[in-house]
C-alpha cells in the first residue's frame, strides 16, 4: 500500500461541490409544485449555480498552487468540470421554464426530478469515500441504475409531448427542458464514470 | 522498437466490440424497408446493444485487472467507450422511430445507414490491426471520407425537411432521427480519432 | 526553470489556426448585413474551413513526426481540435442559413457575433504567448467573460423566438442557427480551459 503525504482538503472540496447539487435538485423539486414560487426559486437556483461555481474554482486553485495532490491533477481536474456541469443543466431547466414562460409542466418531470435527487444524494455521499477508495464501486452501479430508469422516464415524456396533444411550439418548449433535465442526469453518469476511472488507476 | 508481454486478448474484445455495430447497423438497415417488423427489429437492437453493454465491461473489467496492457489504460478505455456511443445513437434511432411512431421515413435515411453499415465493416477489420499497429492510417482516412459523405446527406435531409412539405410537428420527430444517426456516424469518426492517436502514441 | 530544446514552429501552427476564425469570425459578420452575398460568403467560409483543417492537419503530423514538443502530446492535440471545432460551428451557422433559405435574421444575432469577433481577436493574439507562458491568464478571464455575455445574448434571442411571433418551423430553423454560433462560443470557452490547463501544467 502506498502512503501519499498528500493535501487531503479536495475530498471536502468535492463534498462541498456535491453539497451544491443536492440543494440544486431540491429546487427543481419546488419548481414542479403548483404554484411554485418561480421567480424566487430562479434567483435560488442562480446563487446555487455560482456557489458551485466558487467550489470548482477552489479545486483548480488548489491543484495550480498544490505540490502533491492525492490522484492525478487531470482527474480532479475532470470531476470538478463533472460536477460542475450538472449543475450547469440543472439551472438551465430551471432558467427554460422562466424564459419559454412555460405555463403547465408535464407531471411526468417529476420521475426525472426525483432521479437528480436521488443522485446528487448518492454523490455527496460517495466524495469523502474519495479519501479511503473504499465502497465506491456500489456508488457507479446505482447511478448507472438511476440513468437507465431516468432514461425510461425521459422516453415516456417525449412520447407524451409527440403523441399530438401538444403544439408544435410547446413541444420545442417542454423539449428543451426534459432535454436540460436528462442532460443533468447524463451528467451524474459521466461524474460515476470518472470516480471509476480514478477508483482504478489508484486501486 | 519495445517487447511488450501484454495480454493481447484486448484487441479480441475490440473485435467482438466492433462486430456487435455490424450487426446494428444491419438492423438499421431493415428498419428502413417498406413493411419491415419493427418491434421485432427495435428487439434484435436492444439485444445487440446489450451485448455490445457487455463488451464494453468485459473490457473495462480486464484493464482493472491486467498488470500490462497493450496501450495506455486510458486509451483502452477511450476506445472501449468510443465503440459504445456508436452502438447507443444506433440504437437510439430505432428506438425513436418506434416511439415517435413515425409512418413514412425519407428514403434519403438509406444514405446514411449505408454510410453507418461501411463504417461498422471497417472498424471491424481494423480492430485486430491494433495487434501490429500496421495499416491502421488508411482505416481513419477511409471513416473520415464516410463521415464527410454523411455530413452531405445529413445536410440534403435536412433541405428536404425543411422545405415546407412536412408539418413542424413531424420535422421534430423525424430531426431527432436524423440526428441520431448523424450522431452514430460522428462517434465512428470519434473511434478513428481515438485510434490515430494511439497508433502516433505507439509509433 | 526547465531548458526544453522543443520545436517552436507549433506556436506558429496554432497562430495560424486561431487567424482563421478571425476570418471566419468576420465573415458571419458580413452575413448578417441586409443584401449580404449569401452564396458568396459561404463559400469563403468554405475555403476558411478548409484552411482551418490544413492548420490541424499540419499540427497533429508534426506532432507525429517531432521527438521533443513543447508542451505535452495530447494537449497539442486537444488545443488543435479545440481551435478546428470553433470554426466548424462558424461555417455550420452560415451553411444553415442558406441550407434553411432563411430570409431575415433576427438583428440580435449580432451579439453572439461581436462575442465571437473578440474572442477569435483575443486567441489569435494569445496563441504566441503560449511559446513563454505569460501573460496568458487575462486570455482565459476574458474569454470567460464573453462567454457569459454570449449566454446573455443567446437567452434573450431564445426568449423572442419563442414569444409567439415566430411560426414554429421558423423557429427551429432560427434556433439551429443561433445554437450553432453558441456552440462556437462555448468552443472557444473550451479553448480557454485548454489553455488554462496547459499553463497549469506547465507552470
Amino acid at each position: 500500500m502506498r502512503f501519499r503525504p498528500a493535501d487531503t482538503s479536495f475530498y471536502d472540496l468535492f463534498a462541498e461541490s456535491a453539497s451544491h447539487l443536492v440543494n440544486g435538485a431540491a429546487l427543481l423539486a419546488e419548481m414542479l409544485a403548483e404554484g411554485a414560487a418561480r421567480e424566487d426559486i430562479a434567483q435560488r437556483m442562480r446563487d446555487a449555480e455560482h456557489q458551485a461555481d466558487e467550489s470548482t474554482h477552489n479545486v483548480i486553485r488548489r491543484v495550480n498552487t498544490t505540490f502533491v495532490t492525492p490522484f492525478d491533477r487531470e482527474d480532479i481536474y475532470s470531476l470538478a468540470s463533472g460536477l460542475d456541469d450538472v449543475m450547469d443543466f440543472m439551472e438551465e431547466a430551471v432558467d427554460l421554464v422562466l424564459l419559454y414562460e412555460v405555463e403547465r409542466l408535464p407531471s411526468e418531470l417529476a420521475n426525472q426530478v426525483e432521479v437528480l435527487q436521488r443522485c446528487a444524494e448518492l454523490t455527496a455521499d460517495a466524495m469523502p469515500r474519495l479519501r479511503t477508495m473504499k465502497d465506491l464501486e456500489e456508488f457507479w452501479i446505482e447511478i448507472n441504475r438511476l440513468e437507465n430508469a431516468g432514461d425510461k422516464s425521459y422516453r415516456r415524456i417525449l412520447a407524451k409531448l409527440f403523441s399530438g396533444k401538444y403544439e408544435a411550439l410547446e413541444v420545442l418548449k417542454l423539449k428543451d427542458i426534459v432535454d436540460s433535465l436528462e442532460a443533468a442526469i447524463d451528467a451524474f453518469e459521466t461524474v460515476a464514470n470518472i470516480v471509476e476511472q480514478i477508483a482504478v488507476k489508484e486501486s
